[in-house]
């Protein structure tokens, strides 16, 4: 192979690679047709801004919950009976506290679930679609896509898909890959599943257009950051330095932040939540004050299908 | 062997696992019967939640300290001799400390103990028992479960019950796991020493009834989290990157907010201490802060296994 | 070879190093003539601190950004489609956000640039020029200079100087390793092309001169810190450890510090931020927040290469 | 062997360590005589706690500060030019702030100093003599006592303390092991070299005197504390997880909360800085914080072998 696997879990090269051109395994020594294709696989399009939200509002909200529940411990093969307890804290507790204040709230909002996950727990996934929220695919088992061969990649999301379609009685319009491990494969497979969107990747604030190999696809994407994702600061594990050091308050100041600057630039503030992480007692208070101060603001919430779909037939094509 | 160990230490294949219908080592090729199996070896059946705690008390608090001292160096078959008399410090300094504060709130606490921590100081849990708190099994050595060989951890365990036996006067009632190490066989060996409750998962914040392979065992579950316990916020160890970065005035907005929706929620508020961490000088007031304002907010105060007996008594069966 | 390379990733053996008077690997065995070596291969000669600043400014502010983008992960041969657009959003928002910044604020500012950044982005380079700003070396693909063989260290900066000249017009006139990474022969190389400064080493806080084994090199120091960098506080790998954990607001009282101090020693306040980490939504004031401190007290604004000309002419020659 | 090397580095079996009795790796299956042994081969005997400090003061502050310089890179055998650099800042810059402190709070320090960093640097520590400090050792090169061949510890630490002698006219009296890590032989080589002191270890908040294998050694142990030690909070290292996440207003917070401890238990605040950490521009403020508040409090200022002497001679033999 010429293209060393990173630390980090390559995929395995792609077949439309032009590889033969480079000798080498330096990327110092990388000819330019080469870190060129290799920067450009998937690249963002033109943004998709609206010159106006719905309602007038000045900014759009999407709240995400990925109920990966007991998924994160089976995703690798681990049986811990302990880490299996926090995703039943999950689905027991947290999408519990979480419902309630959507509910009170009255926000719509969208769940990425596993599929594994959707058939522990069923009943989550039609209520959440019954309360006029999105179900969107989530991998099969959390699974990291870049470690896959190319084959399971493809026939798991569809799986997944069909999973989802047949608990929730909707097709899934959305993906957001497991652990936003998008691998070289991923973009193609949405594109022939028909997928109205991504929410995966990080290239802006706001909706683009997906390239593939400089292409348009029709996919839209609609960016997360970790930077809005609970997991970021209140992660942990036992085996590695993983903690939550952050102190819940500051996180709250920087979702808060990210909230105010995406209502001055009239832009879309997304946010990615886990039930087991902010669903615990000393948590729970972020996502309903980042509500409220989203409402004293004036946002429109949607689902992450809704804004994409305004946007798609809203956006004002900036130049890229 | 067909399931690979996690990286996080998984135990060796459990005898009444069925493992021969996949053959493959991926978890996203499993069938649905493994991955359930997997997910429900050990189980959170009905709540136990009470319509009223003791002396029309709003909620319960549950204070345990871990008492591993010189063990945590000892389990690894360590010889650091700084990190040794870290334990040292938690049995000279940390304990006198901590007795003092739960003497002068006149509360009572229970006190997790490693069998070789209490041979090492056996008079500090004769001295617990005395003034009313629980000493309840937590290992032989501070011993992580799922690394041991099956027939290990039950001899462990059992000797471990003996030890506090003999040393108290009192046979312990309950099981917090080394480091909440739960293994695939723990739960049965809870059961065969007719232990009243373990209190190493995760799945609520409030009492609940443990099931092995779906089925009822009569051992209640008084839940941990990390977000409870200070090693979470203060671990350091000078070759890896943890470090106790979290301010300590963070760490007690995080236990206070957990003690102020236990409140509102009308359930328990569980604490896991250590007396090496939560000892020292700019750390002991958060133990104070914390049973103020518990006590301020009216909390009735038990044993963990005060707590368990009442909860199984007068608890209100929640369908789960 | 008779010295080990660190688990850091040390270079191989330089040829004038006279490493035949130890035999052994054991640096406690190191003779004296080997850790002097060793220890003043390239150290801190003479401080060049003016008498006064231009404007009789009280101190200087030296902001720097270097623009990696895309390169952080081609640096490793890596092709992670989720971190590449991080790099995009670097080139595609973050940049944005800080030129319309530095506009505002009418402050010049230096840009580091790995060619290959240039490359994909050349009208910022061009732009950045046009606006008064400096763009200066930074490797050709963010290649850490002590894993590469000599002659590819030599050859990739005299190219990548080359690159930056030919989109922007001006020859580079001063370097900053990729990750402050600097090998046995960077500063001889720096020397052979006549580079005016470097700026990524930490011996002091403001400007001093070079010495090689001990001989002035005319090659001025421009000093950088951790301290005073974006990415120490926000770096996030999800493989690792590495998170976000301090908060924002913690990070700005640090800047703001280091800036009180400096304007208060009349010395220089340097600062390096990257367009993908300081350029969101939640960070991007703290940019304002520092110029706007910095004016409140009265600083001087230069480019890295400015600073160091003035001292140059101007520098007080202390002992040192 | 017997007894596994714990991941943390442990010394070679010990000459007087009867092993035989156990065949086991496992230390869940070691004897009682054993991890007793292990548990006791250091441990802390009678507790020197004074009736009176000297003046009526209601506590003592020990202030140290470990001038490591460039040796925390060469005792690696690490030859980053970079790293280099930051310990070339604490010996150019670090120092001379820190200097200037305690001469105008006129406080007497210690300063533990590696032979290499005192060759390196042999003014300072002449000055520091002259300024009425201590100079203690702190090994050859900053290497690791629980690494080395047995001989060769004993062999440094006695040509350590020989360089200083040298340097700075007076025979050092106590030790500070480098990085803590303290071997299974530094206390009978202490003892050899009729030491006053350790400063390595960690039992007790205040001075007592160390036991080998149960029986008193007149070595006085004056403990420290990670919590105490700036590097704990500050320390930063590319290439693993370590980072200055910690605020440096907590920092304080928690220095300030010891301290205050210290005062209302009548015993020592001890700490731990270093020139290259503590003594950058935003951070140097801690020290003179916690000396300015120590001073309100009325605290006595001894060097580490000051108040030694002083608790071995007016020290209260408490029972252990």
């Amino acid at each position: 192979m010429i293209y060393p696997g990173s630390p980090h879990g390559v995929h395995e090269e792609s077949a439309d690679m032009d590889v033969t051109e480079t000798g080498s395994q330096n990327p110092w020594e990388w000819p330019e047709s080469v870190w060129r294709k290799v920067a450009r696989r998937v690249s963002a399009g033109p943004g998709l801004i609206p010159k106006a939200w719905p309602g007038a509002a000045p900014f759009a909200v999407a709240l995400s919950f990925d109920s990966d529940h007991e998924t994160i411990e089976l995703r690798e093969g681990g049986r811990s009976i302990n880490k299996l307890s926090i995703g039943e804290y999950g689905a027991r507790r947290g999408i519990v506290r979480i419902t309630e204040i959507l509910e009170k709230a009255n926000v719509p909002a969208s769940f990425f679930v596993p599929a594994v996950s959707a058939l522990l727990h069923p009943e989550q996934q039609e209520l959440a679609v019954l309360n006029g929220h999105e179900v969107g695919v989530h991998g099969w088992i959390h699974e990291l896509n870049t470690k896959l061969p190319r084959d399971a990649e493809r026939d798991l999301m569809m799986r997944a898909a069909d999973v989802l379609e047949k608990i929730t009685g909707s097709r899934p319009r959305g993906l957001r890959t497991a652990s936003w491990d998008f691998s070289d494969e991923t973009l193609r497979i949405a594109t022939e599943m028909g997928l109205l969107y991504d929410s995966s990747l990080m290239a802006d604030d706001d909706c683009y257009e997906l390239l593939l190999d400089g292409k348009p696809t029709g996919v839209v994407e609609l960016p997360v950051q970790w930077i809005r994702d609970d997991a970021v600061y209140f992660g942990m594990d036992r085996m590695s330095g993983l903690r939550p050091y952050t102190p819940p308050r500051s996180v709250v100041d920087i979702f808060l932040d990210e909230l105010k600057l995406a209502s001055e630039e009239r832009g879309i503030f997304q946010l990615t939540l886990h039930p087991h992480i902010i669903g615990v007692r000393s948590r729970i208070w972020i996502l309903k004050e980042v509500i409220d101060r989203a409402k004293e603001l004036g946002a429109w919430f949607g689902t992450h299908a809704q804004i994409v779909e305004y946007v798609k037939d809203n956006g004002f094509r900036t130049a890229d």
